[in-house]
């Protein structure tokens, strides 16, 4: 059996949800363009605001996938 | 037009309910003491335990405004 | 008075419906091996991608607790 | 002779020129509202693209002062 | 209204004139393979020595874009 | 109840003595200005030399204090 | 003569034999889909356990690379 | 002769008298559960202020010891 | 099905024939006294030094094991 | 062919005119004492301020250099 | 005015002491080998235990010094 | 008896072989200009690449020793 190769994309998902919503609307954009998602890590979490209020949370990832091939 | 320059001030939100609310009542309060929020960068996300569970989530964040002037 | 010491334990909690409850969860495991949990800390937000979505949050943690004694 | 104290300031310095002078528009800023500015170190090097070019370049300084009283 | 997603590219922008221009030129590298460019940061700023001179300077950016679809 | 908000003020101590005595005169300065200070977190420690030996000890703090309101 | 520009890709590398053949696997996989890759640096050194042993060393990698055009 | 294995436990020791003495406190309770004690790296300064001053120092340490077997 | 847990124990593994046999080994030291044993990251590599040579590698390991109960 | 061994010397440039300027100092006044330069990385972007402006910027720089013999 | 350059050796201070005075100690011996010392930078505390006790406190510093020539 | 005193000297090792080479070579350079080298930490792990493989491993260390006099 051969010795599996996964590569890593980046993605800033955004929400005006949360950051759980956040992630996984990123999570959904990448999963459009790669195939075999197998994890995520978060590496910042950042937001705009106006109005004193948050508008939308964004949630930069870390998208590990397998290699095909 | 002129170069827009931010400021940045440090706070920590508190919630029982979860880190999304911790964020909201933390930018709440920056928002009572300076104008034009413009985003939030999250530092560090901790919180106080008591009878072995969270009594209260704490999110550090970097709140961006822009001066006035 | 004397002076109060504390120990870290380091827990990962996991959860399929977000950040929040993966904490609860990891600190309510932490609080049936060790007594007085005093504080946690998020060291790293990760998760587990099944079909192109989240199937469960991780959320490694920093656990405080006092020493007794 | 007393100890002397100092503080720290946090500002986001921008201009469509440079790094430089980027620097040079944030310790501006922080001079119109603080005194005896002493020193600055560089955070962060962002921008903003527009049109595939940089339209702004955005550097976060800490900038720090000396305590009168 | 959705909520919009970003993907990060990772590029090294060089200069023999200084860090001004190799961020601007990594920037335009970038724009010729993916539209819609947002934002960079600067992660590492290094460069070749020669003849105990500066040969070229050396820019590592994160540079962000909007997804289309 | 409702929930507590902090934020976050940098100073610099300084003292001959050394990092201990640094630190409280960091905290007595931010206390003349600020009050309900309740943490402090070391960022850095740094101080200047001269003839040799060490003339200055310089420490970096976080200072938390609670927001009235 | 132009600026030459590089851009980084990141990939997972594994192996069970060591950590230098997880490199060159991973090394690899990325030149199957770029070429003229340039440099390699190592960013987390991570593993899988099983009885007790070491199953998979994974070493993820940031691979630099020649833009053509 | 066998390689030799360490482990590594997390404590924080605290003083009202000052760092110095918060380490050594720190490693005194390490060293009422655990045995071999060989080395401590310090990995945070921080403490609790009240009424203006300092109340405690608390430093986070990694405490190395032996396995022994 | 329930949520997993996991913790994190952390060890130092030596070895005189180089990284991949100190992890091996830090490895085989954490699986004595802990089961089910799943995943271990490095966090340093460091090593002694004598007549001018290298006479242990030492990698101190985070190593990730499921909660039984 | 034998393998190349490298050193680092650390450095602070410094320059009223700017970052690049800095830089180009800091490693002509490395050259001065160490020949055969190859590389360098900035470490640290600082700077001294007076009359609210900056007075001079100072680059901290990691330079590389082959070892002959 | 020419602008000044520094460069920066790195030692590591002990003491049975404590910190205060392993980083007098690191400084002192810097002294006796490089000329006109400017500031120092705490990069690392650590120290050996033995018989559950800190033996020495270990501090690494950064020296920085100003060029002549 | 007196405390001792350590300096620390960072060189980048080569090999084709691997990085437990690249580190042995680095220690070997190390010792050719520096006596009574103690101990060494890893830095940074790099590499040349050229025709899809791995040339060179590149190994930034430090490289500790004991001050003589």
């Amino acid at each position: 059996m051969s010795d599996q190769t996964y590569a890593i994309t980046h993605v800033v998902g955004t929400s005006a949800d949360g950051i759980d919503t956040a992630i996984r609307n990123g999570v959904a954009a990448a999963s459009k363009s790669v195939r075999n998602l197998d994890w995520f890590e978060v590496d910042e979490i950042r937001g705009y605001l106006a109005d004193g209020q948050v508008k939308h949370f964004q949630v930069t990832l870390k998208v590990g996938f397998r290699y095909e091939g």
